[in-house]
This record gives structure tokens, C-alpha cells and sequence, in this order.
């Protein structure tokens, strides 16, 4: 018999941010302060095409590029779709870590590739692997969250950047690393990102969606400067230009050190309710193996094959326990020839948007199904 | 000898808002509203993904459908593109109006139409023209600004408005009508929406661009909820959900009344521009015949044939007036025999950017090089 369990529903379901985490009244004032400043007039009229100059210039700095290398869009997704557009040829492959993000995996797809998945491991993706897929079909480009990676909370190992920057050199493919969660980091040291290996194989898109609001849809993609001049007229001529306000109030959230003080927020809220989820698993589930990532949104876990029984989604809906499915992280099933459906009993754990009470409540109802 | 003229650089480019009319001031408040009221952390996490459901609920509220046939892009042409993608197929052909808005013809080509023109008259589309054009293909689609139209300042007569909707019931096509225009009449009165005619038949797409502000990138296409469903569908596979703080900061614009305010200054601005762009035309090029909106941001021109002489854009610029070329508004040139380059003797002249002494002295320099 499993043990008395709340009624209350746990939503493991999407990355999304702590609701008490937004910081609406620090927005306001910088709102407030770009629409009554200088800048008033030239954030409502038409221009910036490439994104507000502003903001691809503090971007510059922080990541030590030219503005010309830099082209913002209406959240990182968007980049990706068009950056798909400008690279994806017919009958190209792209290559994503297996389990990838799914919307990715589904941009990639609508726009005309057969997305091949690279089996991830705890410290990042098979290198063995990786060559014997190139050694069949060289990719337009492989997509990789090298740091607390969605959905498995892997952080992809220095040695095995370097071997990935290797390999897009020789055989001449972009790697393009997503990094929306690289800074919120709650312990230990980061790792270079792959554009600081080799800034010549790599196109690297982020957000401001996990570190100040997703509403605002404000991100980035930084690649050398043809490549944001190709995407930055494709872009124009999709949407004009992506909305300003919200990049210029992005650019006055910096400017007023509200960026480092909200970041501060973040981790201070998000690293507890990380140890909860952490200890949970090893209390309830304590046989199964995991990625102890020191940041970001995601633990994920594989349950063992035994334990999964029936239709797992819907005996945890029934308790109350909401699951993605794990079959949509999983571009290739079928490159497991061991095991096609591994997606199964694949779970992953969104946690920052819960507390530890109810992280271990989620945790304790996961492993009652299972045991 | 042309007359002497200031050096002043007079812009006759692209429909932009006049700057001191953006609302800056009353945007900021609204923002703070929002940000600070009971919806700000609504507005600030994910979700919405058709947009911001009390904006849909006051445009269905104002266009009289339910807001599940709205959906909510970060400005027009993004939703034109993404309707682009899903309404066009292999080998399918869009007609536009001849000129045309040319940014929606690019989309329309980027998207893997063959873009059609059929010839604009003053009063409409050459509806003998369109019907020879149908019984050689029925469109995918066809793309028509009936209120004060980009780039002619051409508005739809009912008659032709009629016509429209019974052909595209006859031979079973959309028909995509795009009215940023419409609310900014200075004289006369509205004629009736193509939807209005027939909603069966209709997708229309609208923008605040012109009516707040061009960088908030907020505009919205109205359908049938089976078209409005599954571009819904494909906006979040692509850019998750359009940005939402400034949708709802274009709510609460409405809800303090700053709309119909602002509408009002924005006529009594431009009301005079248009006046003064109507009496220069008379006075410098008195030969010249055009259409005389009644509203909008544009006025056009066709020079007399023996009246151009050499490259009209760069003589004109050599008098500090800048132009659009006229060819970018023609999708199918060749579709007049007898003049295949109409377009280089075609001068849109958007009017609401410049003030009435501005207009006055370029429409002087322009008659100045035609004499």
C-alpha cells in the first residue's frame, strides 16, 4: 500500500520560473524610466531591426563580441527558427543530444531536418557515438545545452566540450549551444562555454526567460558577423524587428544592477528547493541513478525497467501528479536498439517553480507508483 | 533651371508614424498599471499562447466574433507569414493588388507562393482582371489592403468590396484583408469590412502599429476558429507565445480611454498632412491624376510616361529627397504588357511623418525633375 498521500496536484510538468520569482515592481520602474527618459521616442517607433543597439551592446560586452555579432529576437525559440530557415537544406541532419529539448527537436523537424539524437551521458553526450553519426551524415549544425541541460540537468564535461569543438572543426558543421541557464548556477564553478573553445564553429542563443521573465521574450543569438547579417534580414523580413520596450526595459534592469540583484533572488529561492528535490530521490528512490546538476531547472531520472508498469502519465495523473511525457525529449527512439521506447520511463523533474514540500510530496507519489 | 530649393533632406520613404504623435507618457502609465496591478504576474510567466486573452476578448468585443477566432502575433506581418505558411502549397499562386505592400509580397514568395498582381484602379482592383486571373488559377489566398491602401492610398469601393467576397465564394478562396489603416479616416465614412460581407471568406489582419506605436509589435489576425486553432498551433511551435506585457499594456491603454484620446490627436496631426500633400500635388504637378484618400498614411503617383527621364531615385537624391523604389510594389511587372516597368514611374509619398511645409517642398522638388 502506498502511504497516505495530500490530494493536492504537483505539476512537474514545464520549466517555468517561480511565479513569486518575477520581479513586476522592479520592471515598472524600468518601464517607467524608458518610456519617460530620453529614449522614449526611439523604443515606440519603428527601427533596431536587429534588436535595441543598447542591449546588443551590453550583450557585447558581457560576452566580449561586437554588437554586429549579436541578433535579439522575440524569445530564443524564435532565433532557432529562423536560424533553422538560413541553415537547414533539404535532406540535411541535425543532430541534438538524446534526450533534447522537445520544442527544439520540433523546430528542427518543421523546418525540413531529420533530427538524429546522440545518446547523452552524466558529463555530456557519446563521443563515440557523436563520430560514428558523422562518420554517416555531416550535420547542418548540432544543438547542445551544455550547462544543466533541458531536460536531463546534465552539465556537459570540459573534455568533452573540447571534443565537440574538435569535431565541428573537422568535419565542418556549427555547434549551436543553448545557454539559458548557464548563469543560474547554485554551486561549484562554470565551465567555458563552447563559443570560448572555438568561437568559429559556434553559434550560441539564450534568454532572459529564466532570469527575469518569460513574458518579455527577449532573447539572443551570437555567431560571427555573416551569419547575424544572413539572420538578421531574414528576421527583418519575417517580423520588422523584435518588440523594443521590452528590450529596452531588459537594457535599464541592468543599468539600475537590478539584473545581479534579481539573480541573487533566484538562486537563493531556486538552490533549496534543488537539495529537496536531491534528497528526495535519494530518500524515495534511492536505486536509481541520476545527474546531481548544481543548477538550472531540471533534475531528470530513468526509471528502472521493471519498475514501469501500465501507463506510468496516467497512474501519476490519478494521484494527482502531473508528468510530461518523457517520449518528447526523444528524437531518435529508435537509435537505442536496445530499446526502442526508453522515453517511457523517462521522467523529468521542473523544479523551480515548486516548494520542497511539495518537491518531495511529487517525489514520494512517483516512487509509491513504482515500487 | 529648377527653382531653388532648401537643403533640408525631405524622407518620402516608408510609412512610419510621426514621432511626437507616439504616446509615450500615457504607455509608461500603463505599463506601470499592469505591472503593478492584479494581472503583473500573469503578464510576466508563460502563457497566452494565442495571445493576451483580455486583448482577445476586446477585439472580439469590438469586431463582434468570439475571441477564439483571434489570434495575437508580434505585429502583422508576422502573422502574414506564419498564415503564409500554413495556407500555401507546392505550385499554389497568391494575387495581391498591382502595386502592392511589398514586404507581404515578400512574404507571400519567401513562403513558396508565385505572387500575382492584379491591376489597382482608383476605386479598387480591375475586377475583369481578377476574374480572367481565377479562371487560370484559384489562389491560395488573396491579399488586399481595402482602406487607404500601401501603397496607393487606394480605398475599396462596395461595389468591388462586393465583388471580391462573391468571387472568393465562387471559386473557394480566402480572401486576406489587412486594415491598419482603416481607423484613421479624416473625412467621409467607413464602408463596410470584406468580413463583414462574408466572414466565411475573410481572415483579417489589423496592427496598432499605426494607431499606438510600431514598436510595440502587437497586431492580430480574426478568422474562423479552425484557421484561428491551428495558426495558433503553429505560433507556438514557433516563438512559444507573442510578447505579453505589451499586450496587456495595449489594454489597459483602451481601458483609460487613452485610445479613442489618442486616435483623436493622431488625426488632427495628420489630417492637415494629407490636406497639404493633395494641394502641393495640385499645385506642382497639376497634370498628374491620383486618388484622393480620405485617410491613412499614404498619397501615390504614376508620372506621365515622357516625364521620367534617367534614374528618378537618384536625381531625387541628389535634391536631398528620398524615395522608395516604386518596382519593389509591382510583384509581377510583367502582368501590363504594354509598360512591363511601370513601377519606375510609380512615387508613393507617406505623408504623416513630415509637416505640411516639409510636404509642400518635396512634392516641389519632385515636380522639379519631371518638368
Amino acid at each position: 500500500m502506498p502511504a497516505q498521500v495530500s490530494s493536492e496536484r504537483i505539476l512537474f510538468t514545464r520549466g517555468v520560473p517561480a511565479v513569486e520569482a518575477l520581479p513586476n515592481k522592479l520592471l515598472s520602474e524600468c518601464f517607467q524610466a524608458v518610456l519617460e527618459g530620453p529614449e522614449a521616442k526611439t523604443v515606440l517607433q519603428y527601427g533596431h531591426n536587429s534588436g535595441y543597439l543598447p542591449l546588443r551592446q551590453l550583450l557585447g560586452e558581457q560576452y566580449g563580441v561586437a554588437p554586429e555579432q549579436i541578433v535579439v529576437g522575440n524569445g530564443s525559440l524564435h532565433l532557432q527558427d529562423l536560424l533553422s530557415a538560413l541553415l537547414i537544406k533539404a535532406g540535411d541532419v541535425v543532430f541534438v543530444e538524446q534526450p533534447s529539448y522537445d520544442r527544439a527537436i520540433k523546430t528542427f523537424r518543421r523546418r525540413g531536418a531529420k533530427v538524429i539524437g546522440i545518446p547523452l551521458e552524466q558529463d555530456g553526450v557519446n563521443i563515440a557515438a557523436l563520430e560514428q553519426a558523422l562518420a554517416r551524415q555531416v550535420p547542418a549544425f548540432m544543438y547542445i545545452v551544455p550547462d544543466f541541460q533541458n531536460p536531463a540537468g546534465v552539465t556537459t564535461s570540459l573534455e568533452k566540450r573540447q571534443a565537440l569543438v574538435d569535431l565541428a572543426e573537422r568535419y565542418k558543421f556549427w555547434l549551436l549551444e543553448d545557454i539559458p541557464y548557464r548563469t543560474l548556477r547554485y554551486s561549484g564553478n562554470s565551465l567555458p562555454m563552447l563559443r570560448e573553445l572555438n568561437a568559429n564553429r559556434v553559434l550560441t542563443v539564450s534568454s532572459y526567460s529564466k532570469l527575469i521573465s518569460p513574458a518579455l521574450r527577449v532573447g539572443y543569438l551570437i555567431g560571427p558577423v555573416e551569419i547575424a547579417k544572413k539572420l538578421a534580414s531574414l528576421e527583418e523580413e519575417t517580423i520588422l524587428a523584435p518588440v523594443l520596450p521590452t528590450e529596452a526595459a531588459v537594457v535599464e534592469f541592468h543599468k539600475r544592477g537590478y539584473f545581479e540583484q534579481n539573480l541573487n533572488n533566484l538562486k537563493q529561492l531556486y538552490a533549496p528547493r534543488l537539495q529537496a528535490l536531491i534528497a528526495a530521490l535519494k530518500t524515495h528512490l534511492p536505486d536509481v541513478p541520476f545527474a546531481e546538476p548544481e543548477g538550472g531547472f531540471f533534475v531528470s531520472i530513468t526509471l528502472p525497467k521493471e519498475a514501469v508498469k501500465g501507463n506510468l502519465l496516467e497512474r501519476a495523473r490519478q494521484t494527482g501528479l502531473i508528468l510530461t511525457d518523457g517520449r518528447d525529449f526523444f528524437a531518435d527512439p529508435f537509435s537505442d536498439d536496445e530499446e526502442p521506447d526508453l522515453g517511457t520511463r523517462f521522467v523529468r523533474l521542473p523544479f523551480c517553480a515548486l516548494t520542497p514540500e511539495q518537491i518531495n510530496e511529487g517525489v514520494k507519489r512517483l516512487a509509491a507508483l513504482v515500487r
